[in-house]
């Protein structure tokens, strides 16, 4: 019999709320005969209070015999900006070598998006996760004084670039369209631009059916609002993806519906699946949380994991609730109840 | 009697005809006793085809003789990305140290904006001009192997950073709502996001009636689509201002209506003004170009010239043109007569 070992780090804010109906949809969905049997982490602000430890070598240990790692949100204003972001989050992903962050972007039939018409909105951006200027190589001289300099340097490896871009092209060729767009700023970061444009063009041999177009990043913002249409597969830096994810949500209906994977795919560490939004402590602890975000997240993780079945199943349940849902406000516990009885329907 | 020594860069594709009706409605709108001398620069594609320059020390000596730079677009296909952006375009901004560059992002009635919704957009990117990650710092280790490592370093100075934030301040400090927001991407990249922050919230008490605001990048771009109206000066760094730039252009009706100036306001060289959209060689020759971005880099050419009551002649012709265009079609040099007739009036 199969089952599967989920490490559950619900975090600050609304992580709690959403992850447990992304537990909830999760439970309901799974077959029969299939074991699931889950830990939770308390990583997250309050620890960080407590102890001062984001994420040790033991957590890491621990962590990485999972099979899977379902996390909700870290984040808090009562907490330094980059303490969590950089010890805990990009921590993570860089220590399980998460390279490949997958971000889709669909909007949904029943959903508003700020662009006005009709849109079709479908495709999916490939964010590097693991270099890039997220490497975290900076530094700053004379602080403090008025000759202050602080760099922050973008470390971009041959190997790294081709691993993602090469999971990219797959998935581009997987897709009815066959398209992939890379995006960068290769007319002015000329050194990391140029090494990416020709590894995505010495790649793309491999792919002979997948049609290729390149964009700087400034013009891609522009066409996310006038023509998203146009994309298919985008694949791009960490900070480009970054950039690009967040105006991919909000352009397909807001970051309460954008579902991310941080991707191992070569199964040496676990995946780690969360909502594109963040802890929003403003309305934590209220019920208040959209968990669809959460749940379309546990659907990434089942396809990683080779529920493909499964993984359609929320999403069709994702996208008939929305279709339903109108104007009126429900709580979040009484989404993650509709999806999980749509589910296990 | 006054005059103005103005240096043209027609440039590539459709730079030629833009310039041309920007001309025509600067000699339409200036008073008669100010002399407008004009001196035409042959950069650009063709030149470096040529002779292999971009832009020599004398040019820069030569250019340096006046008192503004008007430019129209520089880039061709049949240059490779970059030659001409750092070779040029960069080494301009650069070597007259234009540290404010200027991207004004107003939705004009009759205007049609891709968001839904009526919408009230009326803000100001102060975009830093000479750090940031183009500084052209960078490189590589083993070009073209398996191993192969790009950098680029973002270099950024508390001397750089504090003179473009307090000229924000300043705009701000100007407007009706008084409201500058910072855009950084502290969470990630510490060290200059830090010293961003620091010197934000320090020159700021220099201005206390400025309200404040912090937005991380990824943010900021949900709110270019969902909020915009919250936006009244936006101060970032150059490559961010890049990004937010062209999106602040989509969400206002196009880069053919997005003017900008790259400002040294110490007037220690000339400062320089073109539209934000590119050479468009798919159009270019057709008179099909619309100049409305020209005309309005105009006006914020005489505005920084000290010629207020002329830019604001511009900006009104320019809205009024725009409330009556309709969806009928009018070649570049048509608009170009309407709104010199206009500012004439
Ligand atoms: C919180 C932050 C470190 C993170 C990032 O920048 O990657 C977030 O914005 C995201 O997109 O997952
Ligand atoms: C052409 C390019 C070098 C330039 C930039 O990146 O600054 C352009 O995109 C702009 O915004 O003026």
């Amino acid at each position: 019999s199969r089952s599967i070992s989920l490490a559950v780090i619900p975090g600050d804010g609304i992580g709690q709320e959403v992850v447990s109906e992304g537990l909830k949809v999760l439970s309901a969905v799974l077959p029969q005969d299939v074991k699931l049997e889950t830990k939770t982490y308390d990583f997250g602000a309050k620890r960080w209070h407590e102890t001062g430890e984001t994420l040790t070598d033991s957590d890491l240990a621990r962590l990485r015999e999972h099979d899977a790692i379902l996390l909700g949100a870290i984040g808090d204003p009562s907490v330094p900006s980059g303490v969590l972001e950089r010890g805990f989050l990009l921590k993570l992903r860089f220590a399980f070598d998460h390279h490949v962050n997958l971000r889709p972007g669909k909007l949904l039939p029943g959903v508003k998006s700020p662009l006005a018409g009709d849109r079709e909105i479908d495709f999916v951006v490939v964010r590097e996760g693991t270099e890039g200027p997220y490497a975290g190589n900076g530094g700053v001289l004379r602080a403090g004084t008025p000759h202050e300099v602080a760099t922050e340097v973008s470390v971009n490896t041959a190997f790294g670039i081709e691993r993602v871009v090469r999971d990219a092209y797959a998935r581009a060729q997987a897709r009815p369209r066959k398209k992939l767009t890379l995006v960068h700023k290769n007319n002015v970061l000329v050194h990391a631009g140029h090494l990416w444009k020709n590894i995505f063009d010495r790649v793309g041999q491999e792919f002979p059916e997948v049609t290729t177009d390149y964009l700087h990043v400034d013009a891609a913002t522009i066409f996310f609002v006038t023509q998203p249409e146009r994309f298919d597969v985008i694949v791009t830096d960490n900070l480009f993806g970054d950039i690009l994810t967040d105006l991919a949500a909000a352009i397909t209906g807001g970051i309460g519906l954008a579902a991310s994977g941080n991707i191992n795919p070569s199964g040496e560490f676990p995946s780690m699946f969360e909502p594109v939004h963040g802890s929003a402590p403003d309305i934590a602890g209220q019920g208040k949380a959209d968990p669809t975000a959460t749940v379309l997240s546990v659907a990434l993780l089942l396809q990683h994991l080779g529920y493909g079945e499964q993984a359609a199943r929320i999403e069709a349940a994702v996208a008939a609730d929305l279709a339903e849902r109108g104007d009126a406000q429900r709580s979040t516990s009484a989404i993650g109840d509709a999806l999980a009885a749509r589910v296990s329907g």
